[in-house]
C-alpha cells in the first residue's frame, strides 16, 4: 500500500524504513529537510512540503502523522483543507486520547475517518518491529491492516501463551484494535504509566543495591543524624552489571527493559553520563489523571511519576517548606551536609 | 556430585529432578514421607530421618535445605549435632540475610560452610532453569560451581548483552557469587522486591483499563460523591486478554511476568477465580527495611508491598479512623454505598 | 446586608444562622421545604421557590448556593433569567475551580457578577466561624466584606502570628481574597487535599499503635506466611484515647483534627460504628490533578486520596491480577486466611 | 524533688528551667562547660562530671538523660558503677524503644529502674511545657509524678475533649503512662511518625499554591516536554503567607504547625533562607519499620520519610538508572534543562 508519512524523527524514520522493506511504498515529509533526503536515499518518495505530500498520494489517501503530541492540532489543521472525505488520518504519536475523541468527530464532519495509534518499540522497533494499539472505526482499522502488520513484529518472536485459543487474532502479530477513537491512546497511555513503574521499580532496588555498603562509611553522631544502628549489616559491595546480567536468566524479573539496563551497565556501571533529571512525556501523567477520575488506586504509578518529577527539582519548595518547620519547632538549622555523611 | 536435599515442596522437588537430569546424585528427605517417595521413584535416594539423610552422604557433605525461612534454625539445630568440620550446608530458601550472616559465623565456629543461596524460577524453574544469586566465602562457592551449574538455565536462553566484555563470568549461565555470607539473600531480597513493584506496576495499569468503562455505569450526585467530569471520557470496555496479548510483542513492558499474565487472563480473564488477599513472604519487607537504614527512597516497592497488606484488610482501623474524623467535623455518616455505585 | 441562601443543608443551614446572629437579613430556598420552615422559624424569610427567593431580594441582588457541586450548573441556568445585571451570584460549596472559571465569564456576559468562596469548618462553622478563601473581582468581593466578615471567625480566637506585620488583613479575620475567578475554590481545593494527606497521618500512625500487641496473636509458620522476627517487640497495648488525648498538649502534632479524633476516640474507643469506607467529595482529587499539571510531586497527599479509594473496594481488580501472578509463578495457592492469622 | 539532668542543649537547658520553676532542685551536667554555667547562674547546681553530679544527688537518686540517641549507651555504661539499687534513670531523647526494652532488663539486674520518656515540645516546650510519652513499671513512673507534672502543660491549656469522662487521667495534663519499658518511646516514635505526615502534607499542599502561576511561565513544545494542556487554569499568584494566615482560623487544618509555617512565611515568603535539605532524627523510619513488621500499610508516613531522604541527594542514582534506561530504549538524550523550561 501507499503510505504518507509527516515527522521523520528517531520513530517516523524507523517506521518508513520497516514499511519499505515490506514492500508498501511511502511519500515522506518533514520540515527537516534532511530528513527527508535520508529517507528519499532509502528509497521513498520526498516531498517538498505538507501540500507536495499530499498531492502525491493517491485517493483514498493514509496519512499517518509521526509528531510530538504538541505539534498534532497544527498539523492538521494545514492539512484538513489538502484532503478529501474517504481519506485517513493515522496520528501514531503520544496523542492524549481525548484529544482523539475530539478531532475524530471533527474530522468526521468532513467525511475524513482518524485512526489512534499508540506506538511502543522506540528506536528498537525498525528490527523487533513495533507493538501497535490502534482506536478507529472497524472499516477504517481493518483497511489499514497491511501497513500494520508491516509495522507489527509478527507472530514468531515470542511463544504462543499457553491456553491460547482465540488464534488468529491480531495481537498475536503485535498489533491490536482495541477500540473506538482513542482506545489505541487510551492503551498505550496505561502501557507508558505501566512502564514508568517498571522503569522506577528496577532503578530503586538498583540504588539500595548500590548502598549497601553504607556500614563501610563513616557517620556521624549528633542529633540531626540517625546513627546507622547495624553497620555490619550493609557492608556489601555489588556488582551491578553482573547481578542484572544474573537476573536476566531463570529469574521471575527478566524483562526486555532488564536487558536494556545491563546494556547500559555494562557500558558505564556507574552510569557517570547521567545526571539523573528524568523527563516524562505525558503519558504518565495522564495515566494518573484516567485512574482518579476512574477512583482507581495508583500508587505505584504515582510514586514512579513523582519521582521524574522530583529529578527534576520539582519538589524544592516543598522540601524548603519541611526545613523551614524544622526550624521553627525544634530550632534545627539545616543541616547542609555533604551527601558523604548522610 | 552428590546432594542431600531438605524440604521437597514446590522448590526443592524441582531442583532435585533437575540436577539429577544433569548427572547430579541426590540424597533426599522431607518430613511427608510422600514426597520422598516420589523423588525415589524419580531416582533419588530417599531417606527416612535427616539422620538418615546424613549418613548417606559422603563426607565433605553438601546438603542443601529448601525450607520455609521460618523453619531452618530449626534444622540447623537438628543437623549441627550430625555434621562434621568440611562439611557445606546451602541455605536455598528465603532467609534473612541477616539470619545468613549470623548462622555462617555460628558454623564457622564448627568448621562448617554455610552458603545462602536465593533461588528464583518458581515452578518453572524445573525446565527454564534456577537464577541463583549466591553468598559465601569464595573456596565453598566455587566447589559447588557444578551443582549452581547443573541448576542454572544456562547462557543459549537470553541473548548476551550487546558490548559486554567480561565473557565467561557465570552471570551469563544464570549465577553469581555476589558477595560474603548473606549477599546472596541480600541481592534475592531486593528481587523480590522489585518483583513487587513490577507486579503492582502491571496490575494498577490492568485495573485502570479494566475501569475504562465507568462512565457508562449509573452515578450518584450527592455531596458524597463525586461526579464524574467527563463520562463520555470513560466509555472503553478493552479486552484485557488481548490486550496483554498484543504488549508481549515488541512493547517496551514485555517481560516474563507479563507472559504469566497473559496466561492467567486468557485462562479467566475477570480472575473471578482471586479474591484478591495477596501474600507477601517477607522479602518485598525485608528490602523497605534495607532501603530506609540506607535512606534510600523507595516510594515504588513500598507502595507495591503496602498494597498487599491492604488487600488482606490491615487498612481497616486506618480507615475507621478517617470514617470518624469526617464524620467528626463534616456530619458526614459513614456512606455504606454498594461499589456500583462508587 | 441582605442575602439569599439556596441550599439548607447542614452547611447552609448554619450558615444562615451565623448570617443573621450578625445582624443580616437573610431570604432562604431549598428543595427540602422542612429546611426552609426550620429557618423561617429562627428568623430568616423563607421562600416557596427560587423564583420567590429571588423576587424577596432587593437589588443588586446577592444569592448565596450552597449545593453539592454536581448541583450547582443547574441551578445557575435556573437563576439566570431571574437575575439582572448587576446582583452577585456567590457559589460557597465545592465546585472545581475550572467552573468558576467558566461561569464567572458566561456570568460576566450578563453583567452578573460570580464569586467563588471555598468555605472550611464544617457543622462546627455556626459556632467557630467558616474559614472563607475567596476569589471573584476586586470590586465585588470587596462589597461583600460585611457578610464574610460575619461569617468568619475573627481575630480573636488565634493568636497573632509573631513577627507579623500586615495588619488590617483579612486573613487575620478567617477570609481572604486569594485572586480571580477561580481562586477561592483552588485555594479551597487544596486546603482539603492537605486535609486528606493530614486526616491519613493520623489515621496510620493511630493503626500502627493499635497493632503494637501483634507479637502476642498466634501466628503461622509457612512459606506463605511472614514470621514475624521478634514479637517480643510487638507486645504494647495502647489506650488510644488516652494518647490521643496527651497529644492535644504541648506536642507537636496537636491540631483540631486531632481534637476530634479524642472526643470520636472517647465515645468509640475501637470505632465499631465505622465500617471504614471512606468518602472523597472531589478536591482531593482535583489537588492530584493539579500537582501533575504542575508537575510538582505530591506523593502524600496522594496516597491519602488512594487510601480512601481502597477503603472502598477500588483496588480489589488488581490484588486479583497479583494473586493470579502468584499463582502463575509460584504455584502459590491465595491464601484465604481469616485476618487473625495473618 | 531533686532531678539530676546530663545533657544540657535545646531541650535539657528548657527543661531544667521549667522544672526549678515549679520549684524542683536540679544538678545539672554536660561536657560543654558552657551550658553547666548558664543553668547555674538560672539556680541550677552545676556539676563539673558526670561522677560529679551523681554524688551530689540524694538517694535514691533520679537521673534524667537528655541526650543524641547514639550517645545514650555510653552514658548508660559510665553511670552504671555510679549508680545504686532503687535509682532511677530516665531516658528523655529519642531512642529507639528497642533499646529502652534491652536496657531496661539490664538496669533492671542492678536494681536500677529505667523509665523512657518521649519528648514533643521542642524549644517551645520551656513556655507551652512538653508533651510526655512515658514508659516504665508502675511504681517507678508513679513515683516520678511531680517531675512529669511539673514539665507537662497543664490542663488548662486546651478544652476539655467533649464526651470524655475518665477525669483525673495524666492524659488530661499532658503525660501519660503507656506502658512497660519502651512504651514511651515506641509512642513518641509514631508520633513522629505522624508528624513527618502532617508535614509533608502542608509542604505539598503549599508547593501546589505556588506554581499555581505555571500558565504564565514559557514552556517548550518538543517530544521531551509534557505541554500543559491548558495554561489558563493556572495563572494564579497567590501570597501564601495570607493563606496560611486564613487557614489558622475556622479551617479543618488548623494546627500548631500551620501556626509554625505562617510565622516562618511571615519572615521569609519565599523560604530563600531555606536550601531544603531536610533531616530526619530516627523515628520517622523506625515508624515505618513498626508498620512493616506489624504488616500496616503506611503509605504516607513512608512517603513522608523519602521526601526528606530525596531532599538529600539519595535518589540520584535511581533517577540515573531511569535516564539510562530511557536512553537505552527510545534514544532519548537526557533532558539537561534549567528548571525554568521544564
Amino acid at each position: 500500500m501507499q503510505v504518507g508519512m509527516t515527522g521523520l524523527g528517531r520513530m517516523g524514520n524507523g517506521m518508513v524504513q520497516r514499511l519499505m522493506r515490506k514492500g508498501h511504498e511511502c511519500v515522506v515529509y518533514d520540515s527537516d529537510g534532511e530528513a527527508v533526503t535520508a529517507l528519499r536515499q532509502a528509497g521513498a518518495t520526498g516531498a517538498a512540503s505538507l501540500e507536495d505530500c499530499v498531492s502525491r498520494l493517491t485517493r483514498p489517501r493514509i496519512l499517518w502523522m509521526m509528531l510530538p503530541a504538541a505539534a498534532v492540532d497544527r498539523e492538521l489543521a494545514a492539512l484538513l483543507p489538502l484532503l478529501d472525505a474517504g481519506d485517513v488520518v493515522i496520528d501514531g504519536g503520544n496523542s492524549h486520547y481525548h484529544d482523539d475523541i475530539r478531532r475524530s468527530a471533527q474530522l468526521q464532519a468532513h467525511g475524513i475517518h482518524y485512526v489512534d495509534v499508540g506506538t511502543s518499540g522506540g528506536i528498537f522497533g525498525l528490527e523487533r518491529g513495533y507493538c501497535l494499539m490502534i482506536g478507529g472505526d472497524n472499516r477504517t482499522v481493518q483497511s489499514l491492516d497491511p501497513i500494520f502488520s508491516a509495522l507489527a513484529p509478527g507472530a514468531d518472536r515470542v511463544p504462543v501463551t499457553p491456553g491460547r485459543t482465540r488464534h488468529g487474532r491480531t495481537a498475536e502479530q503485535g498489533y491490536l484494535h482495541c477500540g473506538p477513537p482513542g482506545a489505541g491512546h487510551f492503551v498505550k497511555m496505561v502501557h507508558n504509566g505501566i512502564e514508568y513503574g517498571l522503569m522506577a521499580a528496577y532503578a530503586e532496588g538498583l540504588n539500595i543495591l548500590r548502598n549497601a555498603d553504607i556500614g563501610k562509611r563513616q557517620s556521624e553522631a549528633d542529633a540531626e543524624t540517625t546513627p546507622l544502628r547495624d553497620p555490619q549489616h550493609y557492608q556489601y559491595a555489588f556488582e551491578l552489571p553482573e547481578i542484572v546480567e544474573v537476573w536476566r536468566r531463570g529469574s521471575v524479573i527478566g524483562s526486555w527493559l532488564l536487558d536494556l539496563t545491563a546494556a547500559a551497565l555494562e557500558n558505564d556501571p556507574l552510569l557517570t553520563q547521567y545526571a539523573g533529571r528524568v523527563s516524562d512525556s505525558g503519558e504518565g501523567r495522564w495515566t494518573i489523571v484516567a485512574a482518579i477520575d476512574e477512583a482507581v488506586p495508583a500508587p505505584v504509578l504515582s510514586a514512579a511519576l513523582y519521582e521524574r518529577f522530583s529529578s527534576r527539582g520539582d519538589a524544592d519548595f516543598a522540601d524548603q517548606v519541611l526545613s523551614a518547620m524544622r526550624h521553627a519547632f525544634g530550632g534545627h538549622p539545616e543541616k547542609l551536609a555533604a551527601r558523604a555523611d548522610v
